[in-house]
């Protein structure tokens, strides 16, 4: 693979690129896209140009630069999420239509948990457009759900490497929390953005019995019912488990 | 750029990998990958071991090779279609809880319609999954309504170049069906897939008065009834439309 005189290859900065705009940013000047991926602008413009081409990038409003439509459809056509979003949305569409509360899909990237699907409550589709968010596996109900159900060396060194920026959790908590999942065989947890509100999750078993996915749900705290929610999610999770690497999935 | 020995850029070569996954594929034996692509295997698999560090591909079941959840992060966190799906989706939901039917959500691309979003009728919500889908501009209500839409010279030129590979369509008649829906202000056809299905659409304006969408709904026969789904499409096409380009969007 051909390498530029600084040594990284073109897959690289095709990468870099990529990774450049921050979340929530769609669009970005030729020179800040140059300097958050690190390259020379003249480089950048290079490959701007290239990707472009084949329209991967295009030109926004303003002579900046965002991501392609061509890109999008390449990789939402064929998206990595689509099994386990056609066995889980049925499920999830079970749950918002009766207990009318936003409901959220997400799979473990390393330390964080990614949401890959989400139903919003009734009236607030606003966040239907934010899948594709990450957050810590400690303050999401998701991420503990996970977690708890790994292996034991998986969370021995999940909690090994763990330290919370903020300054606000120890490790020993995040043990005691993990473990109170794992017992529970679900995950309870206030609400980070909104400490109104609560999140319950529960861990997606496939058919090999791994925990690949969590479905939980968000509620005012003033409604969160747990004794209906739980039995409720966990139904939900064994369904899409056994659709899960079933014949024709 | 580097170039390879056939004269293609490594940017061309990440390009027809991205691309060799046919819709509704989501992973390759790297054999067929190759071959798709139409890159020598040793070729194929150094570009793919590549993509793979990054993780925008990934191991699939059975060796097979799948586009990564990270590259599938990476482009939807920062949609380009998240602007016009944030302006949509209000007005979306509210046609799909007032009516309760599939609504769709599209843009031109080329010949093509592209869909980049789809609420589905209540108890059917296999379809969510399939946004990313495109549809020829003259067998789809959301194409008719948007080309119908666009400037003489380009209405001219897409006729120009229509050819219908099934044979089933002349060009005069999708210079009638263009005609009809641009003095009515919206399409109407009858459905492509299931044809006791009616598609029915209408092009949405941006502030600069560009027909940038089509919102467009998706009903059994039996319930088309014109005359309470054309409103409720025209006002939220308008709706749409006022968001588009609205400071702060």
């Amino acid at each position: 693979m051909a390498n530029s005189e600084s040594g990284d290859s073109v897959v690289d900065r095709v990468v870099r690129v990529l990774e450049a705009f921050p979340e929530g940013v769609s669009s970005l000047p030729l020179g800040e896209l140059a300097a958050r991926a690190g390259l020379p602008l003249t480089s950048a413009h290079r490959l701007v140009r290239q990707l472009a081409e084949h329209r991967l990038l295009e030109q926004a409003p303003g002579g900046k630069v965002q991501l392609g439509l061509r890109l999008w459809e390449l990789v939402n056509r064929n998206s990595p999420t689509l099994v386990l979003r056609q066995a889980a949305l049925p499920f999830m569409d079970d749950i918002h239509q009766v207990l009318n509360q936003n409901v959220n899909l997400a799979v473990l990237q390393g330390d964080d948990v990614l949401f890959v699907e989400r139903l919003s409550r009734r009236g607030s589709v606003a966040n239907r457009a934010k899948v594709a968010g990450r957050m810590p596996v400690h303050i999401s109900s998701a991420g503990v759900a996970l977690m708890s159900a790994q292996s034991p060396h998986v969370q021995a060194a999940y909690l090994a490497r763990f330290r919370d920026p903020a300054g606000k959790t120890t490790t020993d908590h995040v043990r005691q929390v993990l473990a109170a999942a794992s017992s529970h065989g679900y995950a309870e947890l206030a609400g980070v953005v909104d400490p109104d509100t609560w999140g319950i999750a529960v861990p997606i078993h496939d058919r090999q019995r791994r925990a690949v996915a969590a479905i939980g749900v968000v509620v005012p705290l003033a409604e969160a019912r747990m004794q209906q929610l739980v039995p409720a999610l966990k139904t939900a999770a064994r369904g899409i488990g056994r659709q899960l690497g079933a014949p024709g999935m």
